[in-house]
């Protein structure tokens, strides 16, 4: 049976790398993934998993591309493959070193988070107090290196100051590639700090930037449906525009135990400052990124037009990262919003 | 002919490491100094350095000896040699890993400054604005784990808030290895930034802490003549007393051009945020550590005991070594204030 899909560009994801995940990717009609390969590891271990995914690349050349230039993402779409984009939640991998960022744009990391939760040289991540901002010289330093690369700049996981001081400063827009809207989720969520303000979504969106929304359970709140995901994407869209609304899923999976505190704690802390959840966190509707459809599905019966839709599932990310990689001005269009997989 | 020395303590020299230069100290009477032996290196370009200086105490095993132990200390002062303890300007070469702290501890590193010029992942340097404080949750980590480890952290370029925060937190005494007063020197020198509050030196030293004086040029103001340095010296010994004034003199030389850039601004910025002198920094008075003793002779000619000079050239020092890297609570004396050289 062949089944028309809405290609869905998802903003991010971590899972272990491994030919299940890329199978799945073709039954969700994911078009494009940004993938993380490092959170805390430094330069030279960041290059072999970069490495690593050049394997993958080889041995699912049927399944996957990696995204080097927009004609990759194109040329995935043709060929019904997705396309990866590898990109950083931290800047460890930099080691505060302006000109490793052409080295590893040069090796397709088109995305790099400044901060993750905790201070570095950068900025100050959502564990930190708010008004701990950019820093006053690596910072700008950096922004302007990452704006010069083609790289696009991602304030997810940055506290309030940090995320409003490079919003100013940045030449282009820049994204938030997973994280909610704190006035819609509330402060219950496990995670509350890692919420975006009105403020910063509004002033991000109104640069042209683009926050993709995401149903991982500790940042989504108590009510993790469906139907309440469907309510906060049109809350945002509602907040920002439909053009500044995607999907950033945080989905992972496959990892070995204990994978969550490495990512909590790197090497920098002995014990996680907050709990390490027991239970999967993602909800019964969403499995796995082959449940996309389901999305495109539920903002149909919300009375979105496919135009609407294919903006929120994909194009909205696909113009900000013609911008970003390649400054781009002319939106970037699929060339049909419906591929066949 | 020989002649009496106070035995010297310097608490900061970053000069190329040759044979030269421990024939300096040994005509200064220089017992013991703190060598730079990192500043933005990271573990592994820094495990070289240290490595190389393995090859300094093997070829030159009759002129220094490495700190270890308070004890290479004694065995230094007994054999008429320079005991020389390695340490860093910045926390790089810890790459926000916790336990890189006990395998330096373990290679010698006893002194560790937690910031160099602006911000890390620890806190802020003396660039950034001064209210940034230390990091919320890998800065005391790391505080801990130095304690622990026995070595002594060291604040001399962090800014006003980052100091007072780890002044507050340190379980032991803590060290201002090289910076002036900022009330005596006055807003006029290059580096003002660099100079430390009444409150920071009298916080510091009536914890236990000790803070070295430099007659760097950048930092001494327009006029750094002995008489000037010696007044300096006098009246730090007003503010914090004659048990917490030492020398930390930041002395330097013999490296190939483009040092200061490198010190100044690493691999993170393109120029240096402040202008780079073209001009020597040390005074006539001071062409090098063979000159300490024109120190010990300018304080006995205003009056100081030789147990002052020796407490202000050399023990203060020690008995922060001792606390910090042994847990001492003895203060350490030397068995005699002289040495013969």
């Amino acid at each position: 049976m062949q089944a028309n899909k809405v290609p869905v560009v998802d903003a991010m994801q971590y899972s272990r790398p491994e030919r299940v995940r890329f199978e799945e990717w073709r039954r969700g009609g994911v078009l494009c993934v940004h993938h993380t390969v490092a959170i805390w590891e430094n330069a030279r271990e960041t290059i072999d998993k970069i490495a690593e995914w050049q394997g993958f690349f080889s041995e699912n050349g049927d399944l996957i591309v990696q995204v080097k230039s927009m004609g990759d993402i194109e040329r995935a779409r043709r060929e019904g493959k997705t396309a990866v984009i590898l990109g950083f939640q931290n800047t460890a991998p930099l080691e505060d070193n302006l000109d490793l960022v052409e080295v590893f744009a040069a090796l397709g990391v088109k995305i790099i988070q400044l901060t993750y939760n905790i201070q570095n040289s950068v900025g100050a991540g959502c564990w930190e107090p708010p008004e701990i901002g950019l820093s006053k010289h690596y910072g700008p330093e950096l922004i302007r290196e990452m704006n010069r690369a083609g790289i696009l700049i991602d304030l997810s996981h940055c506290n309030e100051q940090t995320a409003r001081d490079v919003i100013n400063l940045s030449d282009g827009p820049v994204a938030i590639t997973h994280a909610n809207p704190m006035s819609f989720v509330g402060p219950s969520a496990e995670l509350a700090p890692r919420l975006k303000s009105d403020y910063v979504i509004k002033a991000l969106t109104e640069r042209g930037g683009v926050i993709g929304l995401s149903m991982y359970g500790r940042m989504a709140g108590p009510d993790n449906s469906l139907e309440r995901f469907l309510d906060m994407m049109a809350w945002t869209v509602e907040l920002a525009g439909i053009e500044h609304v995607g999907i950033g899923s945080d989905f992972y999976t496959g990892h070995p135990p204990g994978i969550v505190k490495w990512w909590r704690t790197g090497r920098w802390g002995r014990q996680s400052p907050i709990p390490i959840g027991s239970t999967d966190p993602f909800p019964d509707w969403f499995r796995s990124p082959a449940d996309f459809q389901l999305i495109a599905q539920g903002l149909r019966e919300r009375g979105f037009s496919e135009e609407e839709v294919g903006a929120l599932l994909a194009t909205n990310w696909l113009r900000l990262y013609g911008r970003a990689f390649e400054g781009m001005d002319v939106p970037h269009q699929l060339e049909s919003q419906q591929v066949v997989v």
